[in-house]
C-alpha cells in the first residue's frame, strides 16, 4: 500500500482484534458540565502494554511473512512503542531488539525487559539512535518497525478511532494527541471515511509544537529542542504522516505543561483513571477552551496510562 | 422486610438500574501474574458520585412513599454516603440534610454541596453526630437513612455483587472491604444465594478491625480509637449487618496502612485507575497473600475512587 485507507484500518483491526483490548468509552456528567459538551473518552490507557501503541505494533508484527518474521523486528524508542513492539513480538514468538537511549527511565527499561525485548543502549541523541538501529538491522536482518512513520503502524493506530466510532457513531469532533503523527493520521483517515463532516483536531504540547508549526507553514519544520512533560510527543512529525495531517486534520491546538498537568489531575480525580501526560493533551485542549465544543458530541482518545508516579506533575509533598 | 434476601437485592436493582452506572469489570494479565490467580475487579470507583454508596442511597430514596419523600431525607456521614444521599435526593427532587463533623475535608463538603445537600455541622464525635441527626429528623420529619445499618441500604449495596456475578458467574472467591458492613452483608447475601460454595472474604484495616475482632469473639466489639488511611472504614459494624456477616462471611483479613497504600499505588500504576484507600483494602489482602487464592477465580469489589490527591499516601516530593 502506498497510502493508508479505511480498508487498511479495517484489515488491521481484523488482524489484531483478538489480542488487543477493546477499551471502554467512559463518560462523566461532571466533565460534561465543566466543558459544556458531551465528552466520550476512548480509554487507551487500559490498552495492552498501557497505550494505543500495542495496536500498530501488533499489526506490523502480524503483517510479516513467516520468513521475515523469523528474523525478528527492531525499533528505536524510549517509550511506549518499545514496550508494545516487544509485547507484539512475544505474542508471535519472534525476537524484538529495541535501541534505547542510555538515559531512558528505569521503568521503561523494565517494561521492555518484562515483555522479553532485547535492549541495545545508545547515546541520547537522534543520530546515535538511528545509527544503532541501522546497525541492528544490518547485522540481524531484523525488520525495522518505525514508531510512527510506517504504513502498518498508521493503519493499526487508526483502529482506536474505528472502535470509538462503532460505539459512538454520531460524534461532531474527534480529538487525539500528536507527536510523530501515527495516531493522528490513522484517526483522521478513519474519521474522513466514516463521517466526512466531523472535525478532526489534535492537541500538541507548546514545547514540541512541530506539527502545529508545520501545518501552518505547509512545510515539515522541526522544533530545535523539543521539551514537555508529555514525553511521548517529542518526536518530529513524519513524512508519511504529515501529508495525511495536511489533508484531513482541521486544527492543532497547543497546550502548556501546566495545562497538561491540570488535565491529567482532573482525569484522575473526576474520571478516576490514570492517564500519562502525553495521553492527557487532547483533553487539556478541550478543558482549556482551545477548541470550540459547546453543545457538541466530542470523542477524545486518551492515548496511554504509563504514569511514573514518582514524577507525576501534580505530586506535592504530603502533610 | 425483617431480613434482606436475594429477592430484595433484585428488587433494589430493578429500582435503581436506570440511574446508576453499570460499572465495568477490569482484568490485568500483570496483576494475575503477581497474585497467581485470575482477578476480576468490579470498578465501583466509576460509580455515580464515585462510590458504591450511590446504590444503597438511591434504593432508600426510591423506596419512600410520596408523602414520606416530601419530608426529605437525612443522615450523618463525613464521606461518600453523604454525597450519595444528596445525589439520590436530587434525582427525586427532595431535600437531603447531612450532619457532618466540622472537621470534614473541604473536598467532601464541596461534593455534598455540589449535589445540593444541606449541611449541618457538628462536633467531631459520635454522640454529637447522632444528636444532631436526631434533631434534624425531629424538626423536619425527614426520613433517616443510616449509612449502613438499614435494610434498604444493605439491599442496594448488594447490587454490585449481583452485577459482578452476572458478568463472571464462576467465581471461587469474592472480596470487598468492611467498615459498617453494608457492602459486605449485601455482597454475602447475594453470594450465598447465587453460588453457595463460593468463599466470601472481607478486607479490613488493622487500625479499625472491629468487624474482624467481633467475628472472632462472636460479640460486636468496638475498637477504641479507630484510625486508618482508609477513612471510609472506621465505622463500627452494625447490629443489622453483623448477624449476616457471622452467618455468611468466611473470613476477614486485616491489612496495615502501608499495605493499603501499596495496593492503591499498584492499582493506579498497573490497572490505571484511581481507587481510594478504603476501596483498595480488599485487593491489599490479596496482594499481601493474606487470602489463599492460588489458581482461583477471584472477584474483588473496588468500592470507591474519591481520592484527595493532596493527601494520597504514595505522594512524595517530585525531583
Amino acid at each position: 500500500m502506498a497510502e493508508v485507507t479505511l480498508e487498511h484500518v479495517r484489515g488491521a483491526h481484523a488482524r489484531i482484534r483478538e489480542r488487543i483490548r477493546r477499551t471502554p468509552v467512559l463518560t462523566s456528567a461532571r466533565l460534561d458540565e465543566l466543558s459544556g459538551a458531551s465528552l466520550f473518552f476512548k480509554c487507551e490507557n487500559f490498552q495492552k502494554t498501557g497505550s494505543f501503541k500495542a495496536r500498530g505494533a501488533l499489526n506490523a508484527v502480524l503483517s510479516l511473512g513467516d520468513a521475515e518474521a523469523a528474523r525478528g523486528v527492531a525499533t528505536h524508542s524510549s517509550g511506549n512503542h518499545a514496550a508494545a513492539l516487544s509485547w507484539a513480538a512475544g505474542l508471535r514468538g519472534i525476537s524484538a531488539t529495541v535501541v534505547m537511549p542510555r538515559t531512558a527511565s528505569p521503568i521503561k527499561i523494565a517494561s521492555v525487559e518484562r515483555y522479553g525485548g532485547r535492549i541495545v543502549f545508545c547515546e541520547p541523541n537522534h543520530r546515535a539512535r538511528e545509527e544503532a538501529a541501522e546497525k541492528v538491522v544490518r547485522e540481524s536482518g531484523a525488520e525495522m518497525v518505525h514508531p510512527y512513520n510506517d504504513l502498518r503502524i498508521i493503519a493499526g493506530q487508526g483502529t482506536a478511532a474505528l472502535e470509538l466510532l462503532e460505539e459512538v457513531p454520531d460524534l461532531d469532533v474527534v480529538l487525539c494527541p500528536v507527536g510523530g503523527g501515527g495516531l493522528l493520521s490513522g484517526t483522521a483517515i478513519v474519521a474522513r471515511a466514516l463521517r466526512p463532516g466531523m472535525r478532526v483536531i489534535a492537541g500538541e504540547p507548546e514545547g514540541a509544537a512541530d506539527a502545529s508549526q508545520s501545518l501552518k507553514s505547509g512545510v515539515r519544520t522541526p522544533v530545535d529542542h523539543p521539551s514537555s512533560i508529555a514525553d511521548g510527543l517529542l518526536a518530529f512529525v513524519g513524512d508519511l504522516t504529515f501529508p495525511v495531517i495536511q489533508r484531513d486534520v482541521d486544527a492543532i491546538a497547543t497546550v502548556s505543561d501546566d495545562e497538561i498537568a491540570a488535565a491529567m489531575r482532573r482525569l484522575l480525580e473526576v474520571l478516576k483513571i490514570a492517564v500519562e501526560p502525553s495521553g492527557s493533551v487532547a483533553y487539556a485542549a478541550v478543558a482549556e477552551g482551545k477548541v470550540g465544543v459547546a453543545g457538541k458530541r466530542v470523542g477524545i482518545i486518551l492515548s496511554g496510562g504509563n504514569v511514573d508516579l514518582g514524577r507525576a506533575p501534580w505530586v506535592t509533598p504530603g502533610p
